[in-house]
């Protein structure tokens, strides 16, 4: 029996229609009074963790769950030794560099040398700000990163953004996109390798799916 | 006017409770209809920020509040360097270790060598390792720590326990003790020794305040 990993949150809902497609039903998970963490498919051939959406590469690293299903941010941020499968399309949001309204900057380029960039996405921000050659301190906070430019402890920050709205309600403007995220199958490079279980049939499955999905 | 950072959750009760008792009135935050981050006292003399547990040592080591109350378990966690004055007697909990009731482990020392330990508190749970010298595995896990154990990832895990409840309904068991926590004040250290806007005059009445708490 195959272990699927599936997130907490925004992208549980579509994760569980897109397994219910290839046969697969695990929408208890959705049910408001379930409480458990795991469980089977009714045909009992695969089971579902529901974790926390940071812990998914981890159920898929270590092999408790041969497949994930995890947005591109954690996969970036965590840099987790799993195999990167496939574009599920859903749950699109970007990673921004966002300032005050109020501030002078319009883009990286015109933030000053070691300055505070606030974010939780401490890895991607590091790397980003290598890539385009400009010292900068990481600050990291993990909750309420709009805070940082708001009390004047850091120029910017560097935050996911999906409608935009909590930006805009504590008067903060995106200048930059770092990169764009959707959800990804993920899985465990040595399960993928070894077709464990028929892994690669419920793989293949979620291929065609995909693809129909974007001719429609 | 000097800023506290307090911390959501378990811990804002009882903060703000004692800093009335020092003529600061911060009672707003505990509004349910509240979504402000950022209040002043209404007599004008101290302002507060409404931060995540784990960002308070973050705004008072980078200076943007004097002032913080933080659960010593995320001050050992976050290593922020920050002056840890006074222990303020609340939000008692314990930093466990914890196994399935089916394991054959009673303590630290029954573990075998290389065996994983998952956790939030990666670096307390390394630090113990490190004293009681067993070379382990950290895994990462940021929620539903128990399923480490129930899914076979780890042998055991640490974490924060208050009343025991989620470890007893998961079937599992404390077996060890790392360190007690409770509630903590913490200064900025410059802004401390400079004793910026009267801080030392808060922080003697808190003393006072906790002094007579315990007379009691």
């Amino acid at each position: 029996m195959i272990t699927i990993a599936l997130p907490k949150g925004a992208l549980l809902k579509d994760s569980i229609a897109l397994l219910q497609r290839v046969g697969l039903d695990f929408s208890a998970f959705l049910d408001s009074s379930n409480r458990q963490l795991q469980i089977c498919d009714p045909s009992n051939r695969a089971k579902a963790l529901l974790v926390r959406n940071g812990d998914v590469p981890v159920y898929v690293e270590y092999g408790q769950a041969q497949l994930g299903v995890v947005g591109y941010d954690v996969l970036k941020e965590k840099g987790a030794k799993v195999a990167h499968l496939l574009d599920l399309g859903y749950g699109y949001c970007r990673m921004s560099l966002a300032v005050k309204n109020s501030s002078p900057y319009r883009s990286s380029r015109d933030l000053p040398a070691h300055c505070r960039i606030a974010s939780k996405f401490i890895h991607c921000a590091r790397e980003y700000f290598h890539q385009v050659d400009l010292p900068v301190e990481i600050v990291p906070l993990y909750g309420s990163v709009e805070l940082g430019p708001i009390t004047g402890m850091s120029e910017a920050i560097v935050d996911l953004v999906a409608t935009g709205t909590t930006l805009r309600e504590n008067g903060l403007q995106e200048i930059e996109v770092l990169f764009e995220s959707t959800a990804r199958l993920i899985a465990n490079p040595l399960s993928y390798r070894l077709n464990q279980d028929g892994l690669g049939h419920y793989i293949d499955q979620l291929r065609q799916e995909i693809a129909l999905a974007a001719a429609a």
